[in-house]
């Protein structure tokens, strides 16, 4: 049976970039991650609005202004949300319109869904990524992003049943379950139990000061000073989560998996990896 | 800001019904839930597929055969998938592909996620059903069929942090989440744990013999012996979800909710109950 035609396509065609980072990215020295985010939001016609919605700190957004002003762009916007009142505000629903680009700051991934999900924000920064408006987040702001979103869980390499909690994400990829802090905080274990519920998405852990570019073909390019670990479960023959009591290993049988550099990149669609040197 | 036109409309206007079931359906006396099913099927027409990959049990594929053929459906298909492998077969391929209904048995739903989670046969599924073959699903088949799945939980009326834990599920709607054994077995507390994520979704909780009809417009349709509790958060103000730590009460300010029996309606997109008194 031929593969139907894809309704969404045209529109996927036009999508902006997805870009998940792994938090900590450098912002006073060379500032690769944030200065490339800016340069393909336009460089000095970038228009970026700031959401600091994950964290608690009452200077995060100025920070980020502080550090895109630095990196010349001429107009940021703060999107100061701390309630679901607040992401039904037109003010901030106009600036997102008149923005190239969308920046997650880092916190805590739950309060970007408990207060951003469902609601009228959510629905504009989907609408925007899928005409061209391109949108990254950093730490918190980088699991946030996918359909499927870790919210927390406990480090190790191994994946154990109970040792990470999904919750939805805002949905703007269903390809990748993104994991960040990876080699820092040690999180294979809990991005493999993931995986482990229903092997469909690929993972992808990324190290501090790295990003993933996920463009609108699904390719992903590495950008950063770390690595990012890709697990590709596409051929995966067993996974044993239906099996594993709380605690238990969760046997998994055939997985793939690639540690990718700066200048590599990673096909989601055929599921194909170029690291950097082979170019 | 107009809404966009949305691409996948056209192709939503063909889609074929959904039906989650709340478990132990009915299968000796009236049978109104499963002979409904096989109605909307085609009746004498109907060619449906059972697949009892959540059931361990040997003779549960045999036992909704003998259920469809006494309700008057002359081609019944058992599509034995046990294994990841088994999920590419194209004998079973070609079997969804002759039918006219799909019936998930119940079971472990983690066990629906974890062989069909990624494979052919769930990506098959999902066309299938765009295209206009209806998806039914009981207890554990009920779980699955929306995007984003409670695999388990802890029961009681109060949400409480990590009383729930959600996976991805086989994706036919991403409009509720679904919660079967409802009354049965105490569970408002896990679905509102998991609707406190990300507050998009709408929560149905599903009595035993009763089932959710959810049509190509999103309209649900309440069919059976017991009752449907929809939870409605799309006017919700307040989760604490990121507030609460491990065992603690999750805040909810403004849940809407709704008891529905026996030929009650639900809108899935303009969230209005009807009654079945109020026609």
């Amino acid at each position: 049976m031929p593969s139907p035609v894809d309704p969404t396509e045209n529109k996927r065609k036009n999508r902006g970039v997805v870009m998940p980072i792994g938090g900590a990215e450098d912002k006073v020295s060379d500032r690769a991650i944030l200065s490339r985010f800016v340069g393909i939001c336009g460089g000095d016609y970038a228009v970026i609005s700031v959401i600091p919605t994950a964290s608690e700190l009452p200077d995060t957004g100025d920070r980020y202004l502080k550090v895109f002003t630095e990196l010349g762009v001429k107009r940021v916007h703060i999107i100061g949300v701390t309630t679901r009142t607040d992401a039904e505000r037109e003010d901030y629903l106009a600036a997102l319109d008149d923005s190239t680009g969308i920046f997650f700051t880092g916190g805590n991934q739950l309060r970007l869904s408990t207060i951003l999900g469902g609601t009228e924000m959510a629905t504009r920064v989907r609408r925007l990524n899928a005409r061209g408006v391109h949108v990254a987040g950093t730490s918190a702001g980088a699991a946030f992003v996918s359909e499927h979103m870790i919210a927390f869980g406990r480090e190790g390499a191994t994946p154990h049943a109970g040792q990470v909690t999904l919750s939805p994400g805002l949905g703007l990829s269903n390809r990748v379950i993104v994991d960040q802090h990876f080699r820092e905080r040690d999180r294979l274990g809990r991005l493999l139990t993931a995986l482990a519920y229903s092997p469909f998405a690929a993972g992808v852990g990324l190290d501090e000061d790295t990003a993933a570019i996920i463009d609108n073909n699904n390719m992903l390019e590495v950008v950063g000073n770390g690595g990012i670990t890709v697990v590709d479960v596409s051929d995966l023959e067993y996974s044993g989560m239906a099996n594993a009591a709380e605690g238990e290993v969760v046997e998994l049988v055939g997985v793939r998996l690639h540690v990718l550099a700066h200048g590599a990149r990673y096909d989601l669609n055929g599921r194909r990896a170029i690291a950097s040197a082979m170019k």
